[in-house]
């Protein structure tokens, strides 16, 4: 196994050709700022022929001066590769299609002639001075034997490192192991490979070609790309560190941060079962998980949540034990007995049976239920009523009034829509109760099958004092969930000024 | 390698687990009985002890005399294995754990008091006539010489499956065949593996263990569970059938079916990029793909979507090229000459480079400007007038006043939120003009970052014909573009009423 494998993101190439993706040439260069930053050796920074705004944005990428290398795609066409010459790139990364089934149908060409213009594209690319990557797409289905052919004949002709692609995600481990030992043992440069996802295995392929000798690995931020997308690469990244002990060079402690930049920018979710970036990757609600990781975090956890910048959560739920409910306690400062700790849980998992997902909030109003406290809601801001108007003939206005300690606030907003005039007009009456708070994150959740399904909304708010609120609301109407949300976390900090 | 594999799978058990998921009893019965339909040999439906609510779902599921075996979980606790065989289940899978770090943080247990305990509830739960699966919680972290005395030792007292747990997810697949075949030496029982996905190898070391003489594989739909979740459902089968040609006797083609029901009952979502199952799996958007894929499936596509019950899409977007955009404009009956053709090229690539996604409204736009053709919209409903109230006090109302052909008409309606409303009274006018709509499918993108977010709204619209149009708005107001949404989908409609 080699000593250092390099990471070659292609994000911003493949990655972008994920269908329904598209980024600006400022998205672009924001990627491969942080992508640089996290320390990728790298970056394919698009396929410089396909349209200006690509042109535009590999140039501006390559003009960036970057430590990592830049790269641009290229078919074996000079157009192509002087497009990504004019382009700035350090290294040209040429293709051709080697299986039958590529030249036959899409090429319309003979083996004999993709490999006189793989060898013609390679020498033309390396003319100029740049490195060039030489890939044989579809490798993987192609003839092995006219692939080593393919390989050998690139090299000679000047290719500093040739890729296997796995373009439709067909390997297995041990397949990909076979031909990339072949590879390596062909040719006298560095090898690597580039897996897709069909069949979940881009990873374990990845990784089985590191074993046979592959010194490099296409990746891509969360995976994406193509139909079933990429190796991902916190994926590859973690599980060649921990698993393989081997040196990257890269700042493991950004993946979180790197995964949600390119999920907001692309608009491809993440879910929580994602490994390593995940919402869940180390969140843990049944009891016996919970109480294995609060007791010693080994236990349930394969590397530290703060090794890739990420966070321990422990969930309630019906699975939830009593040692979680009793941390979530403690957190809150809410003091039980053991009998008032049978009844909390009891009735967490009354509620999770029900199908509903416990939160917090849930909690809090069991356990100050069960105590006996007076809950925070009575203590604090009282919506008294609002009234919100939107149409396509008037500007989106809302009404509200408010209550606090029997004092009584009225007042109106306008917004861009009518969740925005809500919030804003809220936003104005608790100013005059003396409240100042900022809405500094709105989500809501996607909503999918009627316009009278439930709308879920999360809000973080922050006071002057740099307090933060994180609240959720649930309503079949999407303003008021989103009032609902607002008011409550605006009690949540009402509540700790108190305190 | 076996014939035969068996798929077990615990979507209601591990799946439920995944943090913040919680099914009512209806919700696992509907899942259990689509599980059944697809042909899964086992189901595990719960841990009957962790609730009330559990139990009953356990035993619901185990009297509606279903084809798989249905299974329930349990430590190897009296309390626990009775819990079990009260809810009826025909196999009961029993686990300890058998790593040194659990048995010492979380057991506080020796090696041999866990094997003692382990022997203890395989014997009581074999006693009462079920067949019983023994799992060795974190098997791939335990000394292997005392993980195979456990497993040789369970199997004498009674097990009839011993199972493979890598509880947190730290194999590769070469090690995972290693210990596979080191267990299947050692009993003389099917072995089963249970694989979590925290590096991104469920999959692959499933098949790795397939491969070394596994007979069972543990999975759930969509890949949830604990943390990164375990092996999915989709993935393993279909590489089990297309990479292995192993029979397994399921039904294929309801896997997106079935991917979609999870997703909707657990709220997990399914991202675009997922294997088999994905928005994206069968998706093309790039120029080269897509002219592949057009000359012939099989370039870029692994098995055929039909298969898994999903379907192929060509996406627009800058990558996109002629072939795709020609194919696109013929799919919407528009002909264009091959200059028309370039410039309408053009405009999509410029389109995609400022970030924009490329959506068939918008081709339709740009090739009837560049056609010459009256657009769509000027022969069909017009919205003149629209107004939308909601608040805490009153009933969200909506009033509407829509055009066709100089005819006018009014409507007004109620609805459980603003969004509900405006489209009842959409509906109910355009009703008297004698157009009868159906939304079949409604959904909004998540929204995050602040109030004023651009909210995306896609709805599927069905006429009296059984005719489908699908409609995209985007507005800062999620009322007003969830009202576009639907107008363009009913002048989609109205188009085609007039071919």
């Amino acid at each position: 196994m080699p000593d250092r494998v390099r990471i070659f993101d292609t994000t911003l190439r493949d990655g972008e050709q994920t269908p329904g993706v598209s980024l600006t040439v400022e998205e672009k260069v924001e990627i491969a700022m942080k992508l640089d930053e996290f320390g990728v050796d790298t970056i394919e920074a698009g396929f410089p022929v396909a349209s200006e705004g690509e042109f535009e944005a590999v140039k501006m990428i390559a003009s960036e001066e970057l430590e990592a290398e830049i790269c641009g795609l290229a078919r074996c066409v000079k157009g192509d590769i002087d497009a990504a010459i004019d382009a700035d790139v350090d290294c040209v990364h040429v293709f051709i299609a080697t299986s039958d089934i590529h030249l036959k149908y899409k090429l319309e060409m003979s083996r004999e002639e993709a490999l006189e213009r793989a060898v013609e594209g390679v020498e033309y690319a390396s003319d100029h001075g740049v490195t060039v990557e030489f890939s044989a797409e579809d490798a993987t289905r192609t003839d092995w034997d006219y692939l080593l052919e393919v390989y050998k004949a690139t090299v000679e002709a000047g290719a500093d490192r040739v890729n296997v692609p796995d373009t439709v995600g067909v390997m297995t481990p041990p397949e990909m192991y076979r031909l990339t030992a072949e590879v390596v043992d062909a040719v006298n440069v560095p090898v690597s490979v580039h897996c897709h996802n069909d069949f979940g295995m881009a990873v374990a392929n990845s990784l089985a070609a590191v074993e046979a000798g592959a010194e490099q690995v296409h990746v891509t931020v969360n995976g994406i790309g193509e139909r079933a997308g990429n190796a991902s690469l916190e994926q590859v990244v973690m599980a060649l560190k921990a698993l393989y002990d081997i040196e990257l060079g890269v700042r493991t402690e950004m993946l979180v941060e790197l995964s949600r930049l390119v999920e907001r920018l692309t608009g491809v979710v993440v879910p929580p079962n994602t490994p390593i970036v995940g919402e869940n990757a180390f969140a843990h609600e049944s009891g016996i998980h919970s109480h294995g990781v609060i007791k010693k975090a080994e236990t349930y956890e394969p590397i530290r949540p703060e090794d890739v910048g990420h966070k321990r959560r422990i969930v309630l739920g019906k699975h939830a034990g009593r040692h979680a409910i009793k941390k979530k306690l403690e957190e809150m400062r809410i003091e039980v007995t053991e009998e008032q700790l049978d009844e909390i849980v009891r009735r967490v998992k009354e509620l999770g049976d029900k199908g509903k997902r416990v939160t917090e909030d849930d909690l809090e109003a069991i356990a100050r239920d069960v105590v006996g406290e007076v809950p925070e809601s009575e203590a604090a801001v009282k919506l008294e009523e609002i009234a919100v108007m939107t149409g396509n003939k008037f500007t989106p206005t809302a009404s509200v009034r408010v209550y606090l300690d029997g004092e009584e606030h009225e007042a109106a907003s306008t917004g861009v829509g009518p969740v925005d005039a809500a919030i804003r007009a809220l936003r104005k009456a608790i100013e005059e109760l003396g409240i100042d708070v900022e809405l500094k994150e709105y989500r809501l959740e996607a909503i999918t099958g009627g316009t009278d399904a439930l709308a879920e909304v999360t809000v973080r708010l922050e006071d002057e004092n740099g307090n933060v609120a994180t609240a959720r609301g649930a309503a079949e109407d999407i303003v008021m969930a989103s009032v609902k949300a607002f008011v409550r976390g605006v009690n949540r900090l009402a509540c700790r000024r108190g305190d």
